[in-house]
């Protein structure tokens, strides 16, 4: 198991007339969250996409406990479990500046060939990085 | 089963630099939806706030196959299957105006008492409702 | 002057905490207007841009006076009062179904080459499509 | 002349088709910025609201100049240049991390008592800290 934790704080913009944090927010969190982890194995998105790769979503799930709230300082926590083949699975848990558990979840992302746009093998760099790790 | 179709036009705002409609965007589809639907019976959404209900997400699952593009007229097919108890499920199948199946989902909401902020049962008028087309 | 109305119902997506439509939405909504006043001409952005244009914003204004509400059907009035040259104006007047003005506003965008992106004269279809109508 | 730097990461939602970052986003940097400049006064805009306001926007303008683009750290610098009356205005300047301006702008919120919803004077505590400041 590898696991970055990133913090983002609650937008105004990310609320809704319940006061909470509208539940397709969760996605983009997820989003940025697993932009830090791939960059903390020195793989940003962006390069991945320099070295013409795509990575599309083919699955989300996401289990909601309890609220986010404006202006919170949230954590989220992404989790690499197991080694990608074509698909590359980041697990997560969102806690609050309380440690309360807000959600968990889990993103399926393909590896996609962007001229050909066929699934395909992931970058031996990220096998290398992560084979170290998990 | 009962379901209803509504019709959404993909934004400029809704994609990203793939070209693609954002994976985080389709949960909004999915809002719009559930309204249609319920408004379908004599429901809006905000009728159900102003009687009092919350109906906060609980679960989310989506299941991309294709992405919808710029300017796509989608269909969003949103479907009741099950009676609600204190948990309501919508499942969706999204489509684009070739008919090609975008991506197919669930999200499931509790009803919560506005005030307690317990979860509770349904209005009698959608079991009403419901019961006669289910 | 020639203008186009186009109907939007808001989302729940697109409150805030106050209650209010977030004042960051206005924007889409203007998109959507003015994409629709295009499409009026036969020349849907979606066109614009296959025949090898962007038109990027340079400029953006709006007046807020009433906020739009949740499942609003608001009205986005979208006007061209000028002939367009290396730029293109829309203003904006946005009601609610009560027909109260919510906001004034308008964008400025550039026409750009998408290859050399450079700024570039409006393509003939528009000017031709505007002079019969301002 | 007051001002506060805060940093924000481009995030892939908020990219469109073109690349760029969607015109309709900076408005949410906009507010992330004037929400930090707000706490760098004592005075998060959440304990604003405790104490009984709201500070809805009423105008906002944006000139854009080059886009923010994937993956940018851009600054967003929150500037206060004259003493808040009922009506308290931002301005604003957003630099990548190449330093390139990207876009200046403003917005002014009215202060409103969130019970009787009238506009009103700003708190004692907003001109106390602003007065030693400007």
């Amino acid at each position: 198991m590898y696991y970055v934790d990133t913090n983002i704080r609650v937008r105004y913009a990310e609320t809704d007339q319940m006061g909470f944090v509208y539940y397709g927010v969760y996605p983009q969190y997820y989003e940025v969250g697993r932009v830090e982890l791939l960059r903390s194995l020195s793989l940003p998105y962006k390069k991945l996409e320099d070295m013409g790769y795509w990575l599309p979503v083919v699955n989300l799930e996401v289990n909601y406990k309890k609220p986010a709230l404006y202006d919170d300082l949230i954590t989220v926590r992404t989790i690499i479990k197991e080694m990608p083949s074509s698909k590359i699975v980041f697990y997560y848990k969102i806690f609050n500046q309380k440690e309360d558990l807000l959600n968990t979840g889990n993103v399926s992302l393909a590896f996609m060939n962007k001229i050909t746009k066929k699934v395909c093998s992931p970058p031996d760099i990220i096998l290398d990085q992560l084979g170290s790790k998990l």
